[in-house]
């Protein structure tokens, strides 16, 4: 299994993870944090909790099988885009194993 | 060194957590997120931050042993359980290198 | 590339991004969560959100070349430490893929 974490404007989640949603990937997470850097442009608004920080990001993660990262990368970066610096990142990661918590067994499929 | 993440229902984080730090797994870190998919049927209340999800979950983040894996996931499996459908996931992956901040020192043990 | 995930005292975020982005390492994101164990001597307040945790913790999260993991490993430890326990923990995995948000493409370099 692979992760992808995605920090992405946080106006453009709605959009992102409705249509994560409807092309079959369900089950991901999202949550805020702040950024620097290349998202310095992406927006105005100051961080009220960091005072280096200058922009709120959205993250995503959302735990995929192999075969479904580029499906799930082209979503996220053809819906998350404006075309403007500071559209964001994503990462994939290598997951090891996975367990579902109701049945605390691995879950392979 | 392996990390585990779970995302799990937020009213169950205390009972995990006191059972981890009981069994000697005292290093953990808690966040606040928000989910969808298998989640949705968890809690009714709806998200004020992003309106495509539907149920807040909290992350348990956790780097140990390899040996403790296993142990590690069955606390948070047993402890997390409610039977209902949305009881969360957990994933293992690999952590090459940990450093302590106090020492900027490797911690291999 | 290599992720770099640093959890360290929430006082000390703005003096290690400062240095991190001085010394050419500006794609960074921050966030909140909570800790306990080792972290627990670190600050008296008390969580709000869930009891069983004790300390507001700063999650910083820098993706980097492997050939800059040392210097920022050294920066996040130089620039966080207090001396005291609790000063936080840094972890490195592997990513094996980035993509920018903007274009959809692989991010080599």
């Amino acid at each position: 299994m692979k992760e992808i974490k995605a920090f992405v404007k946080p106006f453009k989640v709605n959009d992102i993870c409705h249509h994560l949603i409807e092309e079959g990937f369900p089950n991901l997470s999202v949550s805020s944090a702040e950024g620097t850097g290349n998202l310095e442009n992406s927006d105005p608004s100051v961080s009220a909790q960091f005072s280096i920080t200058d922009s709120p990001v959205a993250k995503i993660e959302i735990v995929c099988h192999e075969k479904d990262v580029d499906k799930i990368v082209s979503i996220i970066s053809v819906k998350g885009r404006t075309g403007n610096p500071g559209d964001g990142i994503i990462y994939v990661s290598d997951v090891e194993k996975t367990y579902r918590v109701k049945t605390g067994l691995e879950n392979g499929g």
